[in-house]
């Protein structure tokens, strides 16, 4: 726990080592996280997410560089579901590495997707704990893509932005049905590009369509590549959080948190419990053997061994 | 159970509305499933996945037409995990309605993601336990993008197609990485836009990269708007799936989809009674708020749960 220590005094090497332990989730690690968790519930978590090729990256560049003219002491975790098996992009981040770097003031980790029990969203809100405890005013999570682990992980933030660009098919638009829900900023990035002045009109329409709700997302146009707009989406992205923290909102969306967070735990938990409990059970294998053939269906199969685990529920 | 027979008989509409009760995850839904499930085992389940604007649709739409000239029976399962909340693309649809609507050879049911417990690819993993019991020869399964909920999806296949498509950027570049490992075939489409030899060359390299696999994934390139290409496609697909049938790998790979069938049923049907057990309990109200609070931290509150839970493990 000297670790912990050096970490918490601005030693950067020593913070990368701690947040390894907690990715890897060693024993140490799961320590770690508990000794950190009262220190933490002062940094804003921006989420950004949107379709690949919409310049999310330099989007979160340019933040980045702007919250360090302001004063904020910044965190980068870029996330990336995509690659479950062979550990991600790191293209964007060498591009990050290049503007950013030697600045003590930002600290950046890249999570990429693994075959862990417990998820990709949860070890990204754990990184979270250490990045807030050890000091950070904002920590940006940029995902990669759209899809529902997307979702999950922007669940872990205050202040959602969803980035959408002037060009993308029908796909993009379609997927608008299910951003529109988690926003509450949406940027037009590459608004210099034709096409930039439809999507912003259609987004509008779609708002105007939905139910009324307490603060509609405002639009922000920017051009990530030279910075264009990312000061007015700063102010936005201020102004979101003065907002929850004026309205009961703030507290509510935390206590929302961390009852999403004990529950995830208190599955993950269970459910490496029970894979272990299987993982050497005879019957188990039995039961399967009988599925794969076809002569037991995956669901009585299943309500047997539901049964043994849990018998008095 | 009189609708079972009718949908076996060959009644589309008695098959929609046994899929819309399984989907809703009702008692008869399960019995329904019950009862299919010993005649499945015959379908040849094809998953086809790719990022956003690469053609997919189409694609599956040529192919579902080369295969109706083959002679087969075929099911579309298009599957959007991007919109968990307001229920999903229809635009593909549409689209496909006008080429396949009036051939009784070809059924399409399309999925959205819901705020289900179970998660969609467990529910689409019963939609295709139905169209395989009720005589589809090949089931394509097609998802839009290209996250982890994707590749959970494309897991219930036996042939994976990953589709590419020239003038993408860096997120796709790096995506690459993941769907590496779960090809069975890449398709390039829109094969006669530029760059698609590039595209082609450069997965040949990172294929060779790689480390020597028993069958390496052959690259086919698709213009799928002209269907030019779609033939080959047609036929790597089917040689893929006697190779499986040949080797012992099909065997193996109905085994791993069974256990994790099981798994998964077992998992959700713990989770479901444990969601519900610490619903009603003001113990677990007690902790959030201490959590919530930063009196407790989340680890140490999911652990009195668990073992409350769970005493004996």
């Amino acid at each position: 726990m000297e670790l912990v220590g050096r970490a918490l005094a601005g030693d950067r090497r020593a913070l990368g080592q701690v947040l390894r332990r907690v990715e890897d989730r060693t024993p140490e690690g799961r320590a770690v996280l508990r000794a950190l968790y009262p220190q933490t519930g002062q940094a804003h978590v921006v989420g950004i997410t949107g379709a690949p090729g919409s310049g999310k990256s330099t989007l979160v560049n340019a933040l980045a560089l702007g919250l360090r003219r302001r004063g904020k002491r910044v965190a980068i975790v870029p996330v990336d579901p995509s690659s479950p098996l062979s550990g991600g992009a790191v293209l964007g981040d060498r591009i990050r590495m290049q503007d950013l770097s030697g600045d003590p003031g930002v600290f950046i980790k890249s999570m990429a997707a693994r075959e862990a029990l417990g998820g990709l969203a949860e070890t990204t809100g754990d990184v979270i704990t250490v990045l807030d405890a050890v000091g950070h005013d904002v920590i940006l999570v940029e995902t990669v893509g759209v899809g529902q682990a997307e979702v999950d992980i922007v669940r872990e933030a205050h202040t959602t932005i969803v980035v959408l660009v002037p060009g993308l098919g029908d796909d993009i638009q379609a997927m608008k049905a299910g951003l529109l829900e988690i926003a509450d900023i949406f940027v037009v990035n590459k608004a210099d590009r034709e096409g930039a002045d439809s999507v912003a009109r259609q987004l509008s329409a779609m708002l105007s369509l939905g139910a009324p709700i307490d603060r509609p997302p405002p639009i922000v146009r920017t051009v990530a590549t030279t910075g264009e707009g990312v000061d007015q989406l700063l102010d936005e992205v201020e102004a979101h959080f003065a907002y929850l923290a004026a309205s009961s909102q703030l507290h509510r969306l935390n206590r929302r948190k961390a009852e999403r967070r004990v529950l995830e735990l208190v599955r993950a938990g269970l459910l490496s419990r029970i894979s272990r409990a299987l993982g050497g059970s005879g019957e188990f294998e039995a039961l399967v053997d009988q599925v794969a053939d076809r002569k037991l269906d995956p669901y009585s199969a299943a309500d047997r061994l539901i049964t043994e685990l849990l018998p008095s529920r």
